[in-house]
């Protein structure tokens, strides 16, 4: 690996302490959501970041009255905090929420678009995924992988592995070591893998995973990173092991639960076969104690209002991977029809099914799914008009949600990120909206304008920024991506 | 403006003269589309660049045999060229062709994606372009949104400015001084703009046209940049102005034209109200003489089978947008139905309805428009799965078609342009996969890996690269964007 630093913890680092000292206080452009509907613009604001890492105020300034900011200070006693003043044309958002990503798969990211899921698999996915046998290959990638995930201003992630529990355990380690927050998941199949990438009964798959959950706990890294009990799919497990994983993770504490549902017809067709007893595909996975409020399901592009009503009682949510389900071209997801009826959802950039690490990529391409949500119904209604009005698309402040609160609500960590409360720690980009290159070369992804105010730097940023824009990351306080470009390790 | 240099020359470039020695040679994998189905991927091969800045041959090599390119060069008379060796992890591809875009809307892209069509237009649209009534406002933005449609790989471009003599003048000044190959139009509209956003009268609109044409020839600036006559589309211009529009590009010679057709459902309501006595929008068009080989018709979302057939036969051609319709929302483009009825199609940013200047960006939505019109027909099919199953998506190799040689014939530039045959002039980019930062770094837009094969590295620029990774822009030998990413003005 190229260079290393020790990590710089420029606004202190979280800890179980109580409160204490204002150690930064930021002023500028702020933005973050208070809800699915209500998108907070601070223009300017100011942020105060404890010495323990977490946000201690945040609050609107008066614009053009400095005593505003002096009066702030004064009164959350942050008189000697470190100021940074964020130049014109940077905003401060939260740090960005991946619901799911395969960190084995980063390696053919951008390949395979022509398949459908079932095919793809066998041919992309089973064998990379097959080469982590090798700790040394997981030694080598995953921390590839885990960098284009921080860099692209991911700052909690919930990672599948592969079967093998040594380099499931890198990859935990590579998460603790680069700083990233993270759900980190062994991933469970006793059938219907190829070229021997396949686990050798249900019971193994579960002493493997037992194994691994010991050794996690081991490693001793507190909440940031956690595992998360994975079956890879209905296909690919028999109902013992489900069974036998709804179990554990209910022995041990309640762990969280990550897996695929209702991605692709072929593969809704094929649990229909497999699992003969169950109501339906979602079904499935609640008659073997799978759906609980830490159950995190992607895709659910092929479900039933039933199924929706189901998963809103079990409390289990949805990620939303609108990259993939695009990618290959497993259908289109009514996210309307999930929040409608309860669910909780996030976004997830399904790498590699989806091309790209970044959520702010898969905010577009959520905006862009919800739109062809309304030509889908207008083209099955027979009263075309009515369902083309009935339908609404999903907003900017909503999917900027889904990217950010929403995410952490689905995780169930929503005390302690995903906006900017005061008390949760600080999860954060800086957000760089000139860079790329001077002025006038063309090289910038964003060109702002005079004309332009914080609401439309905002929106340039959701549909044409990219990860050069996101100059700071910051975990729990923690400086994860630094400001000249230079990672930052533990 | 910042840094000038003078131009680069490196290959040569373009004249009226016969074939010249040849001055460069480039050895590396080299990817070109034959035909709308067939890419062709030489890996290695070899292109030969005459003084000219023509291409004089493109070959095949034997991989692992040196003694191949020697005999090449031998056979071909470049013994004494300069040899530009491509690094691994490096494509040298043809120039990508951008047939829709709008220069005064740059200053505004990224912005008001919640309108459609008629209310972006005049909240955004009008009022923004109403500033290029300055002189020193086109001197000031069209550098910026040329450049940036440079560095986005783009070296054709078919540019709409405003309803002004005097900036459009500068658009294709600014096209003539970077160095892209342009066509350059002056909107006409002498109806339903905003904010006295419009002209005073068809006859005033067509007296500015010809001023504005008399001007473009005193220019004198050759083939590579050229005027387009620019009717806004049927709901901007009365049938007076349609009418002379169209006379006056036949009587100057056959002029190129361009204009709207069918965008977004409310615009083609309207567009009925206006034109009661023509069988449908595409109709007005053919109506009033604008319909001819060299006509260039974007979005053509909402169209009749009736009307293909009608583009057909009078060889109008289609630049189809995708970002655009997600973007607006206007609906989404069936491709194939228009390849299948004969129709050219290239493809457009149509920057600001879309977000991006990309044509990268274009092709993977094309992609995903693609595909939307199969889930868009099977709901709509009382046989669902017959009409998924009739649906066939673009592929790759036609995607990429649309976006360079595709192009170059909807523009009727393809005995100069679009691919890499031999005798056309040398549009091409240098692609290095590997930009962006350091290996482990998170940096880098694509990571490729020892497994990628040629075809696997071309299928990451089209679906994960950006113009980062776009290192060298050539237009007619002529290199416009530098290797370190500085630009080269002439
Ligand atoms: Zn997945
Ligand atoms: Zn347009």
């Amino acid at each position: 690996m190229a260079s290393k630093t020790t990590v710089s913890s420029v606004v202190g680092s979280a800890s179980a302490d109580a409160p204490s000292a204002i150690a930064t206080v930021f002023v500028g452009t702020i933005v973050h959501s208070l809800s699915l509907s209500e998108l907070e613009i601070l223009a300017p604001g100011v942020l105060g970041v404890s010495a323990d890492g977490r946000i201690a105020f945040v609050e609107r300034l008066e614009a053009g009255k400095p005593d505003d900011l002096a009066a702030a200070l004064t009164r959350h006693n942050a008189s000697s905090a470190q100021i940074r003043r964020l130049p014109a044309h940077t905003l401060l958002l939260p740090g960005l929420i991946d619901t799911h990503v395969h960190a084995p798969q980063y390696v053919f990211t951008g390949t395979g678009y022509t398949l459908p899921l079932l095919s793809w698999l066998a041919k992309y996915t089973f064998p990379q995924e097959k080469k982590f046998a090798s700790r040394a290959h997981a030694q080598e990638m995953y921390p590839r992988a885990v960098r284009r995930s921080l860099r692209c201003g991911t700052t909690t992630a919930a990672w599948y592995g592969t079967l093998h529990v040594d380099a499931t355990d890198v990859l935990a380690r590579t998460c603790v070591k680069t700083g990233q927050r993270a759900f980190v998941g062994k991933v469970c199949m006793d059938r219907n893998g190829g070229e021997g990438y396949v686990e050798e009964s249900a019971a193994k798959s579960l002493i493997d995973t037992n194994k691994w959950l010991d050794d996690f706990e081991a490693l001793k890294c507190g909440d940031r990173v956690r595992p998360i009990v994975t079956p890879r799919f209905a296909v690919s497990c028999t109902g013992e092991l489900l069974s036998g994983l709804g179990d554990l993770a209910r022995e041990r504490g309640g762990l969280h639960i990550q897996t695929h549902l209702a991605e692709n017809r072929a593969e809704c067709a094929f649990v229909k076969e497999l699992f003969p007893a169950s109501e339906s595909y979602a079904g499935v996975y609640r008659d073997h104690g799978l759906l609980t409020p830490r159950t995190v399901l992607a895709h659910c592009v092929h479900l039933s209002d039933a199924d929706r009503t189901m998963l809103h009682e079990t409390g289990a949510g949805v990620s939303h991977c609108p990259v993939s389900n695009f990618g290959l071209d497993s259908g289109v997801c009514d996210v309307r029809a999930l929040l409608e009826a309860g669910c909780k959802v996030g976004l997830g950039s399904d790498v590699a099914g989806g091309w790209s690490m970044s959520i702010v990529e898969a905010m577009r391409s959520a905006i862009v799914a919800s739109r062809v949500v309304g030509h889908v119904k207008h083209a099955a209604a027979t009263d075309a008009h009515a369902a083309k009005n009935a339908h609404v698309a999903l907003s900017l402040a909503e999917t900027f949600y889904l990217a950010t609160l929403g995410g952490a609500k689905l995780l169930d960590i929503d005390s302690t990120t995903g906006n900017f409360a005061p008390g949760k720690e600080f999860d954060a980009l800086v957000v760089n909206l000139d860079a790329g290159g001077s002025e006038d070369s063309g090289a910038r992804p964003v060109d702002i304008f005079d004309h332009d105010d914080a609401a439309e730097m905002f929106e340039k940023f959701v549909f044409i920024s990219d990860d050069r824009n996101i100059s700071e990351v910051y975990v729990a306080g923690r400086r994860v991506v630094g400001p000249s470009g230079e990672r930052v390790d533990v």
